[in-house]
């Protein structure tokens, strides 16, 4: 692309009270189209129509910026503990309906995907889903468990789901992509159940 | 890495008979490490020590060169039917089997680790991985089952085989990954032949 061809706006150079925002979503469609290590700040400041020392300004390096840009608005701490207080018979259909519902809504797909690609796609940021899944979601389900297996229990409910997460939004197959809410929560829903507790 | 670091083996400058597998080999390092937007051809001639041109007269462009690179020594268009024509109420923990036991062989785990990164970390290889997946894992699946459901089924199989292999092997969340082959079929395969059977 060149240069002129960049959709700067350059009549507010530096600064605007939106300025931080339009960053963080510049940031997240550059780091979901391009992966982490493609992705530089100058392109993320082009995206956003500002330069990139404003960039630096608000966010710092690349790694800071990725970090701030990956906070998903998905709150696990507070909504997982009362999914799993519920009737346990119906604990992992609620589980999965909560995943999917999240990720229906576009802000959430949006980053989720973006995380998923780039943590998977390079070692550098691996670590980071690693420890997202590891702390918001196995940690959770495995305290509230209480059994010797409660962790390989918890980590066998973070493969499903993320293998659903990846089929369904990253890789778009055909019937899973195409299937209803209900339909996938009545499907996936018992293995969750029975990871946790059979 | 300076020019000089980087392990060329000018001894033998063009068309020695290894240069070929050399130049796989180190696009599979390659690959696996920089994901594909970030490697280079150049980057994969030094790895192997041979000229860029010898590795575009060989492979053609770098999308060509990962086409031949992702050629994982896995063939389950010979080994998925006769899992599939096995006894059937054990399809779901021979299916797991298979796959792990593939995985647990570093040549198959190094090229799949390689393939799950690239093509998840890309928009531009996703297609990669889901056209294998379907063509290879899916499809046969579903033409054994013969049920009006067979694609939603084969899918639902896919995503968690594919989500057990991302938290084992590139995530490597502890408990999952520390397990035994033995007890992730146990612990898996029943989910596998719940989707395809119940």
């Amino acid at each position: 692309m060149t240069e002129q061809a960049a959709p700067r706006r350059r009549g507010r150079p530096r600064g605007g009270s939106d300025s931080r925002e339009r960053i963080i979503a510049a940031a997240v469609d550059e780091f979901g189209e391009q992966g982490y290590e493609a992705s530089t700040i100058r392109a993320i400041a082009t995206r956003a129509g500002v330069d990139s020392a404003l960039v630096h300004h608000y966010f710092g390096t690349k790694a800071d910026l990725f970090a701030e840009a990956v906070g998903i608005p998905m709150r696990p701490d507070v909504d997982v503990p009362g999914i799993l207080d519920g009737p346990r018979d119906e604990v992992g259909e609620r589980l999965v309906r909560y995943v999917l519902e999240s990720f229906e809504q576009p802000e959430v797909r949006r980053r989720g995907v973006m995380l998923m690609r780039t943590a998977i796609g390079s070692r550098l940021t691996t670590p980071l889903l690693a420890g997202f899944l590891s702390r918001e979601l196995i940690g959770r389900i495995a305290k509230r468990l209480a059994v010797d297996d409660a962790e390989l229990r918890a980590t066998l409910v973070a493969s499903q789901i993320a293998g659903m997460l990846l089929t369904r939004y990253v890789l778009k197959l055909g019937p899973i992509a195409a299937a209803t809410v209900d339909e996938l929560v009545t499907r996936v829903g018992p293995t969750v159940q029975r990871y946790l507790f059979d």
